[in-house]
């Protein structure tokens, strides 16, 4: 029982891009920008980051949804197991492990991020946007996390929600995020 | 020294959002509107609450910005003060030492936040809708708070710069964030 009065039939963000339009419009067009833009990153990696942090986070509604998202994207759903298990021994190349555990460290606190661990994805072969952008990405989880969980939202009753969410958010984007469930089935 | 090529003269946020200005433009969209719109919390009491989440975060450069700017707000320096000690004893309203404790939560975790704290609120007369911008206040910080120290940011050369800033913060808003150090002592 979500902590504040939101639509039954929107669970997760959904329900609160709903709830208050004026804080989801910049909300809906921050995360368009950093995983839909244009990027040295693949949308597949950026989704990986968003997943490791929810991940992290122990966010169910925001993890589930972004690991269907990264699966879908590299139509492999082994990778994203293997990263939320352990980084250093997924498949994913040596640049994105250490940008997934800048992420990680980002996740915990800004200050766990280190000259070390940015030296080595800049070793692997990293760029600044590419650091910066997972930092952001990063940073922009935690605040997704906190504000799903913060009010108690309530998780999809049909698992097979997230998949619907997954294609809208593969072929569509952020900022025509669904509206809810009733909607998706149309 | 930061983690990644920023511009020496602008300290903390400021150079983050002149380096990435596609992802600068939202991000303070939504700071405007959650800490400068239409609201039944007053700008110092939302300040208070950056302010509380920026330090519980250890964040320098936000926690400094943002005491600068509630205290010009409330026209007392000593409620943060007191706020950040101890905000069962500090001079705010059963009100606001209840949305102040449900960022505090918001800032360890979404799952940290209980029905029985919101409930506390609720009784001392906290709306669904200020609840609500508490919570996104708490984790748009979270976000501020690893953005700026997950990159390494530098903190401004003289400490007087906070108070140009607050200044600007408070009698400018976050859509014209100052461009640094430089530019503000013009």
């Amino acid at each position: 029982m979500p902590y504040i009065a939101l639509e039954d039939h929107l669970p997760g963000i959904t329900g609160l891009l709903e709830y208050s339009k004026g804080t989801a419009q910049p909300i809906r067009e921050l995360t368009q920008f950093l995983l839909r833009g244009p990027s040295t990153l693949t949308e597949a990696e950026r989704e990986l980051i968003a997943t490791v942090v929810s991940y992290g986070n122990e966010c169910t509604f925001c993890t589930t949804a972004h690991t269907a998202a990264a699966d879908l994207l590299a139509g492999d759903a082994a990778i994203s197991a293997k990263v939320k298990q352990d980084i250093d021994t997924a498949p994913v190349s040596h640049k994105m492990k250490a940008l997934l555990k800048i992420a990680s460290l980002t996740r915990q606190s800004g200050k766990s991020v280190t000259a070390d661990i940015v030296q080595q994805a800049k070793n692997a072969g990293a760029t600044d946007v590419e650091i910066h952008d997972t930092v952001l990405i990063a940073a922009l989880f935690c605040l997704y996390n906190r504000y799903v969980d913060g009010l108690g939202t309530a998780l999809p009753a049909d698992p097979d929600y997230y998949n619907v969410l997954a294609d809208r958010l593969v072929n569509h984007g952020y900022t025509r995020l669904p509206q809810g469930y009733d909607h998706l089935k149309k």
